[in-house]
């Protein structure tokens, strides 16, 4: 019999937990950590998560879970990090053993707001993970949709191949189709600036803008996501594969998500500090905007970003979204 | 005082509405040509157009109003066909004034039935006019966002180009902005193809796939335009242009889209036939499916397309939607 890869699951979020019923369709056990210890109790006794994906019924024989990220970390040889980025650095705080042994896989879409580093850069400048033993999960893929076994394609990316595969293998499915990249800066990148640009769709419909502009923004977003990552990393990519565009647009086009929501509390006027307050959390996007800005200043080669640009510009600098997406609209085409 | 140009808007739907709406902004007249004379009626009295885009209130005194296309022919130098494409030849039969001596420019989204052609091809090719006398209006734009004065984007496409900023000029206002293109046949296929790839994302919503289907569909729809427009005429062009991606889009995530719609009734089980009855019109993705499928058969060098291939055998060959796109999902990534 073939030995099982040990797995475990980081995070107790929704993406977390779509991940988790991802891989119990391949894996007899899975590691399952979430700091919430109350909704461990929970799960155990209803067999679904009390917060989130709440339709997923597990088999509890194979799920270990533990409020430990120790315990976790300690059972597993591959972690899949799917912990927002702003709580990622105090959970691995908490970590007493090391990481240097360990395959990484983010699931986690942004940056690390300690650090201004996309997650895959943060385990390697600061963990010193190498990057062969570094891999991305991405979408397009809205964790709700895996809930209701919707179908739904990933990449995975890492720079070691058979790593990428092995990975793709565990999550792959009837409902669940994967394709391997090693473009492992790329699509974490796309998976960062994606947030800016679902963002700058919020403000634009906050602030009365329809659905010819919306189309427009996301032409022009594609093209400027483009130029900045091949300043990043150049490659032969193509940027309207689905872990680029498809990315992109499930984002861009969800009025659900956190970022357009926070985007559109912006148009109609509300500062950045009351929408943050309304909102209850921060959106991935307004991290991002204000790493991506800082970042593509210290590109040698310059490249043209009007959307980051006014993002930055309206949530950092105070700048008035409606004069600001008026200047934003004569630089677009 | 510089001579104004004369041109004659062509149909009565809501493009050619929003359409004379935009020349009004720029010309103290315009010539509208529309067969339903009842409308013309009802327009001298209400002002505005009874069956579309009613909010739009216009001047009489900038209208010229007739129901003669050999009235509103004659009075100009610059012909815009809005007629849909199902209804041009029959509209254009009528005509006993020859268009050689015309400048024609096509805001018509479609094929041709009776030629199979885009109408650039179908004015050239059956009429004679040179291709430096043709011309292309092209979205992304609803007309209905026009009626609202929200923000567009249209892109003029001419081999000549100073016909085409002539014409961007009388289109702009401060709403509308606009772009130059002398991909005039590249434009056009997109304009086309795009309705394809509605009706596909509208037989998919109808079977019960998702947004995450849908990114990916959409991201796959991109590709497969880029490969096959390169068939019909290489040339250098950024696929990720307003003209192509944010037609497609626009289009593709469209609610309200004629081609969605049927799509949408197919995916839900509707036989074409029924589907067709019941809409009382046919989706312009209809024609194009066919018209696309046939061309790429006589390619020199083939070109990969799945989503046009699963959507003509749907439609044209009794295929099973679910079953053919179980398949089309295997040829996505």
């Amino acid at each position: 019999m073939k030995k099982e890869v040990k797995i475990a699951v980081l995070g107790g979020g929704s993406w977390a937990t779509a991940i988790v019923k991802m891989f119990t369709k391949n894996l007899s056990n899975v590691h399952w950590y979430m700091r919430n210890s109350e909704a461990i109790i929970f799960i155990k006794k209803e067999k679904h998560n009390p917060n989130y994906l709440t339709s997923v019924e597990f088999n509890l024989a194979q799920l270990s879970l533990t409020d430990s990220i120790n315990e976790a970390v300690s059972q597993a040889d591959i972690l899949v990090f799917a912990i927002p980025s702003a709580f990622l650095e105090s959970e691995l705080k908490k970590l007493t053993l090391p990481l240097t042994d360990k395959i990484i896989f983010s699931a986690i879409k942004g940056i690390v707001p300690e650090t201004g580093k996309i997650v895959g850069e943060h385990f390697h400048d600061n963990y010193g993970i190498p990057f062969e033993n570094i891999g991305v999960i991405t979408g397009p893929c809205h964790a709700e949709e895996v809930a209701l076994d919707r179908l739904s394609y990933l990449t995975i990316a890492c720079a070691d191949k058979d790593k990428a595969k092995l990975m793709a293998s565990q999550l792959q499915s009837e409902h669940i189709k994967t394709k391997i990249s090693d473009d492992i800066i790329g699509t974490e990148y796309a998976a960062m600036l994606k947030n800016i640009y679902a963002l700058a769709a919020g403000i634009a419909h906050g602030l009365g803008y329809g659905d010819n502009f919306q189309s427009v923004l996301m032409s022009n977003a594609i093209r400027e996501m483009k130029r900045y990552i091949k300043r990043v990393h150049k490659m032969k990519r193509n940027i309207n594969n689905s872990a680029y565009l498809g990315d992109l647009l499930v984002t861009g086009y969800s009025t659900f998500s956190r970022n357009r929501m926070f985007g559109n509390m912006i148009g109609k006027g509300y500062t950045v500090k009351s929408a943050k307050m309304e909102m209850n959390m921060i959106a991935e996007g307004y991290y991002a905007a204000k790493s991506a800005y800082e970042q593509k200043n210290s590109f040698k080669r310059k490249a043209r970003t009007p959307i980051i640009d006014t993002v930055y510009g309206i949530l950092y600098m105070n700048e008035n979204a409606r004069k600001s997406f008026k200047k934003l609209a004569d630089q677009m085409d």
